[in-house]
């Protein structure tokens, strides 16, 4: 069981990051920040005659990463009750992976097992539904299983520590995790 | 009743513009297709001690742009379930704002009547209810009043004038954004 | 196009039944007013060794009528931001159908089309949506489609004609059920 | 802490009442087994000139228990993605509470601290997140907290003693209200 872990925060080693670790601590796995890579917006050529066109940033490199791993891991902090933006921005590329020609992204996306991390300062438990319920209709869309999700609450850097409800369940989730390998 | 529509589409005259022309046809309306803007991902400040800082895009002006408006329009394609990357990006953003010491953001926000137009090609009016929660939470968490949307489903271009039901209801929004004025 | 109207109110002649008439005017219909008919909360027998046992109350003699009909339209006050208890009593008795020798419930539910009409009077097109998706899962596990659904708001008996949009979107699917036959 | 367990479902020891057993052991509780008590759906009369009347069954006996206690858990399975439909005729009675002269329902419903346990069969921890966006609603429509819930995956009776995560959460909870007393 590898794990790739995309983490869609914009601030560094925050709940989000700290709440992530201990669900991954002492499983193999690839740590993405997308703060630090360069993601452009999709521009949706579906329909135009030439199709999607290669983009030059980071995005290619990451996917063809994450399509090397068993698992992936979304964590994301909640802001403004979704996924952070870039973290939507990477995924919303993947309408153009579904069509490129250059990898098999439709074909090995389906057999990866899905994580969600969420971490949220506004009722996270209640407020932070409806962005599960998005994650269950992506993964869906793509035959992935949504093998688990961890939401956690906290406001200021480090509180997500004493969430103990996260906690305890982040450590359950990395006992599985580990159990797979 | 002065309309803003933010369009968060990345196609030029796609499905959700069309919709949203319905909608606003014959009322004065400013547009802004974010798809033409720069908007860089919120870089999260809250709680560093200098706190955010100017950031050297077009968000500044069209928020600014955005205040002098009666009513908001999210205009947006449902890319994988939710608003679109540059979309949400946008919205992030919004936590700079309510701290930004250059404009009453807080205050003037929460007078706007919020209003959204939704298109997807997946069983939008089904597996875009999620999203419609989420702009329920945020127009709740800025204490503006949603005030109504409209889902369309669609996916070839010009696919949406064929949704009467859609269509039926952008009209009857239209009708009732007129009587406002 | 034969319709079967599910009505889940407790009051005779409400805002939800003035709703659907709207609806099924001028359409075959059968209308069944659960207030009238005695129908028991299910008692689980699933993993009992007899199995569920045949109950003396008027769900069967419904139930077979429905199944005689091409559409199914649920239509249920919005209490406490669910279906009726009644109508919910109703839905729960299926595993009991599902598993009944005496008809092919399985086989024949889910060649139905099914559509909902939800009346409520707490922001029901934002607070009734959680009651959307549940029909949803519902409608999706026996394999129906999940044809339209109309939501109105209403407090006071007759509110409803007041509820132009849902007014609209009844007659628009009125239009459409008719074009069906 | 005086913890009022409400129980849903239509099974003696099954599933749901275990996992509740889990979480109020060692706590002083009263535990109502709906299954045992007559429990009739509400006559919606708000809007009547004479009003709701007293109904002959056991619910009025069971609300003046609750409003007893401390904390009221909403121990349900989940039947069809939503509360079993006893439950649901429960709820649905509040109506009638919230006007009735005899006692103070809206006065003390809000100091009362909510849980809710549900347990199904199908995803339920992705399925069974409107039902429990519902009980949010109704929550907040009372004006009580929403203090936590637990979901748990189970089928045959007993199962849900297997579900790992489930259990740990239980018993988490169980500790957190044992603090509280």
């Amino acid at each position: 069981m590898k794990v790739f872990v995309l983490n869609g925060s914009s601030r560094e080693h925050g709940n989000t990051e700290q709440l992530t670790n201990l669900i991954v601590d002492g499983i193999p796995s690839t740590k993405v920040h997308l703060r630090e890579q360069r993601i452009l917006p999709i521009a949706d050529r579906r329909h135009t005659p030439e199709g999607f066109q290669p983009v030059a940033d980071d995005y290619d490199a990451i996917v063809q990463s994450m399509l090397t791993h068993d698992a992936i891991l979304f964590a994301t902090p909640i802001y403004w009750y979704g996924m952070s933006g870039v973290m939507k921005d990477f995924v919303d590329r993947w309408s153009q992976s579904l069509r490129d020609p250059r990898y098999n992204f439709k074909e090995e996306i389906r057999d990866k097992k899905m994580y969600v991390v969420a971490v949220g300062g506004d009722a996270p438990r209640l407020k932070g539904l409806p962005l599960i319920q998005q994650f269950q209709y992506i993964f869906d869309f793509v035959g992935a299983e949504f093998a688990g999700y961890v939401i956690g609450e906290a406001n200021k850097p480090g509180d997500i520590l004493k969430d103990e409800q996260a906690v305890a369940q982040a450590r359950w989730l990395n006992e599985q995790l580990k159990a797979m390998n």
